[in-house]
């Protein structure tokens, strides 16, 4: 048996003003640092240690991260930083209110958006360049992206990264994003691509996932 | 031309106490936090970017490397901890107040195991076991060092993790500690055995090198 720790950021500026964030670099407000900081006396008390911790490139996941490792006593741990943990890439619809964009596309089309796995947002013209994302070549990085699609990309780091280390008993945890997690937890689930729309992950809530050898679901809570 | 950076930690809680510190882990203060960020404005004035931070399985190094990234805009780097790279371990004088240790052992003797290549402080008779140690043979955890004895256990991380990315041009940021970053101080600009105890580090204030590829010194300041 083996424990997976899922957990999204704590609220984000772009959060607090109801944005399409996507891939841009919006740091945590005051209140999702203390949301972070109390995620980490949950693991503390409930005496959750890992081994690695895998997260984002962006300062919201990082930062989450680091204040949960450092309230439960665990900063020394390893901490592995990728894109492949991004948040799904909102293409053109970045940077855009939410309330604004029903008006302009229609509630139905940003439902469709929003929840649904296939539906790609309208695209950028180019990938966003910046050196963090160098390495990357360039037909890979998205221009947008549909929950399929950043489910996609997240798979490969799983199966070579996090998964052989559950297997090998190591406790892991993955701090990320909202539609990165529920990529994982509809694959980690086995959800079917029509009833991934009802699933919801709150900002700084531990998910906790007791695996087998198989990495089949023994149990769920969330603390 | 490649750049290396060393940082030591800001102020810590034993700093401020006038405490013999190495392995234990004591945190930043305040004040150790605020020159934290001041390094990372400083860094990231200068435009110095880097390809990978190293720091120490102790918290207050990882605090600040944390915090250097974060106001240096370089949050996403990544960061490897190492227990190579921790504080120079003291011994039985781990938690011994300075001045008290000079009214016990004389200010010579103190001055001796402060400043000298090879003196050794009084030696624990077991190794700290804690769960950051685990994976690290028995016989190899220091229970007390000299600054040689931690100088041998750094060069190796030096060889193997720093050194390459420096040769292929890769800039390098190391946050550590006041020993450790003496002994890498003498190793970088072959200071002597005896030479070494004029070299002081402060804290926080980043020492910038511009190397050439046989990673000569070709350049250094203070920032």
């Amino acid at each position: 048996m083996v424990k997976l720790v899922l957990l999204r950021h704590g609220q984000s500026t772009a959060n607090e003003a109801n944005i399409y964030t996507g891939w841009s670099d919006m740091p945590l407000t005051q209140y999702g640092c203390q949301q972070a900081r109390e995620a980490g006396r949950k693991i503390l008390q409930n005496n959750l240690q890992f081994t690695q911790v895998h997260t984002s490139v962006l300062v919201r996941a990082i930062k989450t991260a680091n204040l949960v490792m450092q309230e439960s006593k665990q900063l020394y741990l390893p901490i592995s930083k990728t894109w492949r943990l991004n948040e799904r890439h909102y293409g053109a619809l970045r940077g855009l209110n939410k309330d604004f964009t029903k008006k302009k596309y229609g509630e139905k089309q940003v439902a469709l958006w929003r929840r649904s796995f296939d539906a790609k947002p309208p695209l950028l013209d180019h990938p966003i360049m910046q050196r963090r994302y160098e390495k990357i070549p360039y037909d890979v990085l998205p221009v947008g992206e549909s929950l399929r699609d950043a489910s996609e990309r997240i798979l490969p780091y799983w199966v070579e990264k996090i998964a052989p280390q559950l297997i090998a008993g190591n406790n892991q945890l993955i701090v990320a994003h909202g539609s990165t997690l529920r990529a994982l937890i509809k694959y980690i689930e086995k959800i079917s691509d029509e009833n991934i729309d009802g699933v919801e992950v709150a900002n700084a809530q531990p998910i906790v996932y007791t695996l087998n050898k198989k990495l089949e679901v023994i149990d769920k809570k969330v603390l």
